[in-house]
């Protein structure tokens, strides 16, 4: 499964495959090649029966450090600035941002770190979240004159309007304990903890029926955009389907005899 | 007023309906029967002057269990494999959530116990809600192979996104303190506490003018799905012709003489 | 820039424009007057290259009482009982909030003291609050027959759904600790050390390059109306213009070279 040393892959025997963003020399950024191994990860994972759950960790102090501007300032010597490279780069990031969401897996991010732009975004792109409670968080853009635009897409449909524009305009790290307090990550543990509580989370959700988490992923995400009359004739037809399937019958069945279910797929 | 014992109806001399689901054998699970006792009570409470505010409670440790999983199973016999079945009772069941919402009069919640699948989105759609400190929510559906995409419709509207998947992927029991962090609940209380508290705020709505409180409501969630400008447009005819009824004529009146106002309806 | 005593302006040489309201007998009720006042000052600071940040702070106990309730009372007196003139003054104050929201520059509230109705909603249109940890808010519409249409759409784009519909339902007084947990202010401090809180958010913010700044506010409000994969292909566009902007290439550069950036309007 290993294509890439900056990107680690290991699948376990529950089904779940662990993600390590391992460039630790450039702070796993956002680089051309590691966006194109995460995105190419990610489809990867989607079509692969064995993956039941993602985790997302990373190795090294910094969990992502966002854009790697060394190269994206080598873009700009292009005859016209840069514009098709940025538009390039932009357009495989937002890409594989959009990949994690449309993901049929859950995926959960494990964050050491400090997760810095692109990297903040690629945390709240993520189901769910769970942080070492020295982790930090921010959209720095500010600093150096490069708003977060594409970040606070994925930020402000975490978190209410104004604690997005605090992390927004100012640039300041947010500590774990205050992005928990926002809805920016689900916990925070001691850091020595992290992994096996992220683990225990992935285990969890890893003995469910994958049908089952891939139907409400995906319905999650697009009755989110819909007003709430189409939500609902959405979700109503959603659920029908569902109940239609082997493994609610299955489910249920077990359920009502009181026995634990067999999904198809495991 | 009383239909059917599995639904009590009780109007006080404030204005005040009390709805218990009293199915306690069943958990007060949304059965067929259940349902249309709802949709009827909330359809009707709208439509009786004398309803100024509707208080959702429930007998039993349970205060509802969600779809009754049993009928659910039986409707399996049909020729269709129950596709007709379920899609009836999805319908009727979205149905009774949208009532709830589309309902004129402000509808609180009060939670004794367990709230889990659709009896966690019942406390959703309400307006407001007051738990028990002992009460629990849960979003189960992954446990039994059919994830809770009808309760997520109303769940995702309360809390935000990783608070919501957390729930719906994990399918774990969520405490009443951690339901009003995130704000699933308004409030907590001991349970000896509860139906006092429910009252207290249910009275001091119930002093209002209908017609204001309805105009209101309906504005509210008609607002929340439009564009800014769309919606301050929408909000601004709201507010002139709620300034030309009597009730604001009357009340604003009343503030500036320093007397209680008296509602055209009371 | 003085235009009137009801408004008072100042600006000092950090760019930080610090708008006072200053009707201190009306409770700096939302007359008019004021609003004409404070439509045209957010209109003039956001064409001002002087301004960097924009600071709404008031004078006297209360913060702003909102609308001129006997201004609007006296507005009845026209032969269509006042439908002409509601309409001119709702569509002026929603002309403002909006003003607020689509200013090129950050603005942030320094709430002292109450701000109920539409100066609760002054509030919720800033894009930052601080407020003295004695300061309180409120949408008591609902106490006069006049529900607070107009606030309500600050409000829910700030709070989630329950917290909204408790403030508006109930009128009650909202204080700053719940304000803060709940998303409506950022921050609570004692009321000694507000003005010097706001003030240091105000020179960070002003630090930075205003032309970054104005181009991720407008981006921030623009994509959180759109669907996720629109808002993605329109921030992957904001974040392309942002780095072909001089700005951007003198902010990287400066953070590659470790040296502080020279932005082109400072």
């Amino acid at each position: 499964m290993q294509k890439s040393d900056i990107l680690l892959r290991d699948l376990d025997d529950d089904g779940i495959l662990r993600l390590t963003l391992n460039d630790v020399g450039r702070r796993n950024a956002l680089s051309e090649a590691m966006l194109a191994e995460l995105g190419e990860a990610f489809v990867s994972a989607g079509a692969n029966k064995a993956v039941r759950v993602v985790i997302l960790a990373a190795n090294g102090p910094a969990f992502c450090a966002g854009h790697d501007l060394k190269e994206m300032t080598a873009g700009r010597e292009g005859p016209d600035g840069g514009k098709a490279y940025f538009t390039k780069v932009m357009t495989l990031c937002c890409g594989v941002m959009q990949a994690v969401v449309n993901c049929p897996k859950p995926v959960i991010a494990e964050v050491t770190g400090v997760a810095t732009a692109a990297g903040c975004q690629l945390v709240a792109s993520c189901d769910l979240a769970i942080a070492a409670d020295t982790a930090q968080f921010s959209t720095p853009g500010v600093h150096i004159g490069l708003f977060c635009s594409t970040p606070m897409v994925a930020l402000s449909r975490n978190v209410n309007n104004k604690h997005a524009m605090e992390m927004l305009l100012t640039g300041d790290m947010t500590s774990a304990e205050r992005a928990a307090e926002i809805g920016l990550v689900n916990h925070t543990v001691a850091p020595e903890a992290l992994q096996a509580a992220t683990l225990e989370m992935a285990r969890k959700i890893a003995s469910k029926s994958s049908m089952t988490l891939a139907t409400g992923k995906r319905a999650f995400y697009a009755q989110r955009e819909m007003p709430l009359a189409e939500a609902y004739d959405y979700a109503a037809q959603v659920m029908v389907e569902n109940m239609l399937a082997r493994d609610a019958e299955e489910g249920i069945g077990a359920f009502i005899e009181k026995r634990a279910p067999q999904w198809q797929d495991m």
